[in-house]
C-alpha cells in the first residue's frame, strides 16, 4: 500500500502545511506545480526534501486559479487545459532534475480532480497531456472516474485512491464535504478503517455497508489542523499491522 | 551563421508579433515560457509551428512579470532567479515535447538578458538552472557578458549573438535605445551589415570604426513594424552572398 | 440612444481594439478594470481618451482569468465575487478620478455577463458589489436577465442593452456564436437595423419574425475586424437618422 | 501617538498574521490592496475587523509582486508605478466603503517603502498617485525620506513613522535586518523603548545615542513569531504610562 499527500502548496511568503513531517509518514509526494500552488523555490525544496525522504515525486497539477486554490472549476476548453497540465507537469520535471529527483505520476488537484471524475473534455484534456508529456506517468485518480476509462485506453497506468478521512456513500462516492460525519477526525478510528482496507479492499460507507474500494494509494490531507497527527496515526497502525507501506512506482 | 528570433510572445487574447511569418526565415525560435509572456496553448502552437518549420527551439526565460513582459529588472534573490527559470525550461520542454520537439537553448529575455552581462548573482542563476536542468542546453549571451564567463567555468556551451538593427559603441556595446540612432531601420542596409558581419565579424560601430563582434546567431527582431521585411531582406542577401545559415544547435 | 463599447482592453505590452477609433463613435466606454484586461497605466490611458472625447466611463468588471480574458467560468462563490466586483470598480474609480473622469455605471464581460443571465448567486454578488459601493451606478445587461430583476429590487437603474451585429432568437437570446448567422458582417445591413431598432425598438429575431427589445444602449463590439468601420457605419446612420446619440448617464 | 500595524496580508487559501489579535492593540491598520497580498475578499474582511475594532484604515500599497511579496525592488516607469499605486488605493476605497470604512491614509509596503527614501521618480509616482486619487489622504512614511519632501510640496499630509522593533543607527537609518541586533526581540524592553520614545521623541540608536525620531506613529509588526505579544506589551506599557493613544487622522 502507498500513502500520498498534498505537498509544496506553500506560495511565496505564505506556508501552507508541514511538509517535513508529512514526508516522514507519505511515499508518495503530490507537489503542487504553481497554477493552484507552489512558487518554483518552494517547489525546489519541496522536491529536495522529497528526494532526501525517499518519497516518490507527483505532480499536481490544477486549474489556472491561484487565488481560488484551484478549488473552483474553470470552464477552460480542452486544449487550453492540456497545455496547461503538460506546462505543469514539465514544470515540476525541470525543478525534480535539478533536485536529483524525477517525476513518477500525476495527480490532479481540487476542482480538476473533482471535474475529471465526468467531466469527459477535461478528462481527456488531462489523459492527452500526461500521454504526451511522458507515457511512462501514472495517473492517480478517484476509481470508476470518467478519466481513468480514458487513461486506460491511451495505455496510461492508472493508480485508484481511498481517502482515509473521507467518508463514502455506498455507491462509493465520497459524502460531500457539506454533509454531517463527510470528514473524519479520530486518528484512531481512521487508522483502524485504513488497516481494515490495507488488508481487505473494503471500508464501510456511511450507511454502514460494506464497500470494495480500487485503490493502491491512500491520500492524506496535509493542511487539516492534526493532519500530521493523523498522518503518524495511520502510518503508526499500518506498520504494526504489518502492511507493505511502499510508493506504487 | 543562425538566425534567431523571440516567437511565442503572444499571451492570451493578446497576439503579438508574425510568428508564422518570421520561422520562415529564422533557424532558431526563442520561445516565451510564460513569465514574461506566453500562455501554455500559445506556447504549444508556436513550438508546433517551430518544428514544421524547422527551426530549433530555445527557452526565451525572463523575469517574474507579466504585466512588465520582463522589460523591467526584478531585484529577486539567486536562488529565487535560478528556481524561475528552471521552472520555464522545463514547462517548455513539456510542451516541446508534446510537438514533438526539443529544446536546444536558453536564451534569457530583456531585462533579465541586460542584467547577467553583469549582475553577478543573477548570472550565476541563469547559469545555475541551465546546467541543473540540462547541460547539454547552450546559452545564448551578449558577447563578453559576465553570465558567458560563468557559463564556460560551468562547462557550458555559450553561443553568442549579434543583433541584426543595434548600433554598437566602439566597445562592443548596444547603443542605449534611448539614443538616437540606436535602432536602425532601413532593410537593405542591415541586410548588408549583416552580410559584412557573416562574411568578416565585423560591424561598423556608431562611430564609424570596424568592431569584431564574438557572435554565431543574429537576432532578428519579430515585434515590431517591419519585422517581418527586414528579416526577409536579410535572410535573402545572407542567402544571395552564399552564407549558410543553420541552426547552432 | 446610448453607443457603448469595451476600450481599455489591452494588457502590459499587448495592445487590443483601437479604443481612439472607436470613441469618437460611441457616448459609453466600458473599461477593462484588470480582472480580465486592463492594466492600471492602460485603464489609465483609456479613462484619459474617453474624458478627452466625452464618453461615459463604466467599469466593465469581469472574473478573475486573465489568461482566458474573462471569457470562461469561473465558480467562485457568491462572497468571492462580490468583493472581486467591488474592487474592479473601486480601482477604476481610482483612475478615472486621477484622468478627471467618473465611472458613472459597471458592465459585466464575457462570461460574467453571460451568467448572471441565470446564476442566481454570481447575480446577487454583481448587484451587492455595484449597490455597495455606489448605488447611483447603473448597471448595463441584457434585457430580462436575473441579474435586472435583483438589481431593481436593490434600487439600482437597470440598462438594457442591445447588440449591433448580434443574431437574435424569436425568444430574444443571442444566437450562440457557433451558430451559423450569429455574428452579423455587413456594416450597412446593421446600421439599417440598428436605425430600425432606435426608431421602433423591434429588430428582425433570426428567423424573420420581429423582436422587441427592451434597451436603451447599442453594444458596438471592438475587437473584431472591421470594427471600427461598423461602429462608425452604425453611428452615422443613426445621426443621418436623426437619432439623438448621447449616454444614458 | 499612534500605533499602526500591517494587516490583510493573506492571499486565497493562505493566512498570514493575527489581524484580530493585532487589531485589539493598534489604532491604524495598514490593510494590503492585492498587489503585495491581499485578495478582495480577504481585504474586505479585514476592512470590516478595521471598521469592528475602530482603527483608521490605510491603503498598503506594493509594487506588482505578489510571488515575492513586495520586498523585492521592481525597476517599473514612474507612470506605471503611479497608476499601479492609484489603482490599488482606489480598490480598497470601494472595499471599505463596502464595510462602512473609508481610506485615511497610504502606507508603502516592503521594497517600495525602501525605495521611496531615495528614488526620486517613484517617489515622485507615489505621491502624485496619492494627490491625485484623494489629496486628503495622509502618506505615512520614514522620517527624511525623499517622497516625504516631494509630498510636502504637493501639500500632502506626511506622518513620520517609527520602528517599534528595529534598531537605528546614530544618523537615524534602520539597521539593515542582515546585521546582527537589528530585530528587538524583547516585549519589555521594546515597551520601555516606545514608551521613552512616546514622552521624549528620544530612541537610542545601536551604538547608545540618543536619537530624536520625528514620528507620529509607531509600526507594530504583525507576521512574526511573537508578534501579538510584542503589540500587547507595547500597548499596555504607553497606555499605562499614560501616553493617548489615537489615530492620527
Amino acid at each position: 500500500m502507498d500513502l500520498n499527500s498534498d505537498v509544496g502548496e506553500s506560495f511565496g511568503p505564505w506556508p501552507m502545511g508541514d511538509d517535513a513531517a508529512m514526508l516522514e509518514h507519505v511515499t508518495s509526494a503530490n507537489i503542487a506545480c504553481g497554477f493552484h500552488a507552489g512558487d518554483p523555490s518552494g517547489i525546489a525544496r519541496t522536491a529536495r526534501a522529497a528526494v532526501a525522504a525517499g518519497a516518490a515525486i507527483g505532480a499536481h497539477v490544477g486549474y489556472r486559479d491561484l487565488a481560488g486554490f484551484g478549488r473552483r472549476f474553470v470552464d477552460c476548453s480542452e486544449t487550453e487545459l492540456a497545455d496547461d497540465v503538460a506546462y505543469q507537469i514539465g514544470a515540476l520535471q525541470a525543478l525534480a532534475r535539478r533536485e536529483d529527483g524525477e517525476v513518477r505520476y500525476v495527480k490532479p488537484h481540487g476542482a480538476l480532480y473533482n471535474a475529471i471524475v465526468s467531466h469527459e473534455a477535461h478528462a481527456r484534456a488531462v489523459v492527452d497531456a500526461v500521454r504526451s508529456v511522458d507515457p511512462r506517468l501514472a495517473l492517480v485518480l478517484l476509481p470508476g472516474s470518467v478519466a481513468g476509462r480514458y487513461a486506460e485506453r491511451a495505455g496510461l497506468r492508472v493508480v485508484g485512491e481511498a481517502f482515509a478521512d473521507r467518508a463514502y456513500t455506498p455507491e462509493g462516492e465520497l459524502v460531500s464535504r457539506r454533509a454531517p460525519g463527510a470528514v473524519l477526525q479520530d486518528p484512531a478510528a481512521v487508522a483502524g478503517r485504513m488497516v481494515r482496507f490495507a488488508e481487505t479492499g473494503l471500508v464501510d460507507a456511511i450507511d454502514g455497508t460494506a464497500l470494495r474500494v480500487d485503490a493502491e494509494t491512500i491520500c492524506l490531507h496535509g493542511d487539516t489542523p492534526g493532519a500530521v497527527a493523523m498522518a503518524a496515526a495511520v502510518r503508526a497502525a499500518l506498520d504494526d499491522a504489518g502492511v507493505e507501506i511502499r510508493s506504487f512506482a
